[in-house]
């Protein structure tokens, strides 16, 4: 399954280079995540009103060609591994003649909000751990 | 009491018009408004301990200059008024050259973190309350 | 004529307070402003590839009530005012209620992107002015 | 050479989780890194005047633990590498307690600003150049 989002280029986004801010991407991954996973049939702010946050351990980023203001954007996200602890979530941003313009990764768990105690998501959430093996199936 | 904050541009804080975003000035009154109650011998912080939080109601801003990356600029900021309700915080923004490149003011209560419920701050926290009423005196 | 757009709050938007982070309203009344210009049938875009940038000069909000994460959010947007020189757009964030969460206005000139000379809409515009008259005479 | 640069959190930088967003540490390693060219004795928009950006290509970052409002923070710059084209630096994140919450490396390039075409740091930046490799050669 790959979820595929549109993006309007924000002027706040842009910096002097005139292209997109690069941190921002990670914000428009984040905008990427929580569509697919709302396709997965959930709502992460649904999870936090049980008191639990999924923070990101890792990112890498592989910025290909700027993004510029005006033009069209879109982000791919898919589920890239899920071992019932950690979920790696892939992405690529596309401009507007569909090149990849930035592709990358992000690692999460879920914590405790309270003192962010690691939690496995397979025991807390079963729904999520069974919808992310099932993603994952149709993958291979 | 009027408080001076130097203040680094960073990149990210521009846009493609080569100047400082607009939006970002109030992050820079946020900033400057740090400093002031620092000085007064608060932390903000410790208040959200006790599950209170202090939303802006009302901000206005004039932009008279802009302000670029690599310039200095420094926000002054000081108490406008104070009823023991409502706080109002007054900023300058200086650019490299002492010029004022930015003016404005925000408006702040303070409400129970829960449910957002208004709270006295003269009742709720005296201490603060006193101090602004110093402060004040010290303007007029 | 009043231009609605939906908001979809982005996770990076909120604050520790559990809300949308006050500064954040100003960029969605940019998004508001950029679709009712593209409404008029003009993009904000083309203007630049000629040289010229229209900065705010002027910014007034009232935060009447929090917007939060997972929450639908619109802003509606109009023509305030224009005198052939400065348009002042007027803003409303509607919340899941369709209550009002913050209004404001913000006041606009054109500059010449090399030096920030102002410059008349009027004379250097005047499909755009005349745009923005039939835009204030609907209004009356 | 490691630069060490105080990062005094701001509100705005936190979400709801009330930690500092993720995307944010990408800003602190930016701020680390002007801090770092301005040690070698360059400035970066000095740079930008000769219509030469220096645009990330590439970044990776861990997460080890947040980073709270209220609490100090540090980032360490260095270069890691650098090959005549390609500059990779390196950034630790340090809390409150000195411990790493951070890490990651960003590797950059320098383009013609107009059309974002490669250029050769060796040969356009030889000052840059020069500093750089004495950089390095201090860190073997």
């Amino acid at each position: 399954m790959k979820v595929t989002t549109p993006i309007k280029v924000r002027y706040q986004e842009t910096d002097q280079m005139g292209v997109v801010y690069h941190a921002n991407y990670l914000i428009w991954f984040e905008i990427g995540r929580t569509a697919f996973i709302e396709k997965l049939g959930f709502q992460y702010h649904e999870m936090e009103k049980d008191g639990i946050v999924s923070p990101v351990i890792n990112a890498n980023i592989q910025f290909q060609q700027p993004v510029r203001y005006g033009e069209e954007a879109f982000v791919q996200t898919w589920l890239e591994s899920y071992n019932g602890i950690r979920t790696t979530y892939g992405y690529k941003i596309l401009n507007h003649k569909k090149e990849v313009a930035v592709s990358g990764e992000t690692q999460h768990v879920i914590v405790k909000k309270d003192n962010f105690k690691p939690l496995s998501l397979k025991k807390k959430l079963p729904n999520w751990h069974q919808a992310y093996m099932n993603a994952l199936g149709e993958e291979s």
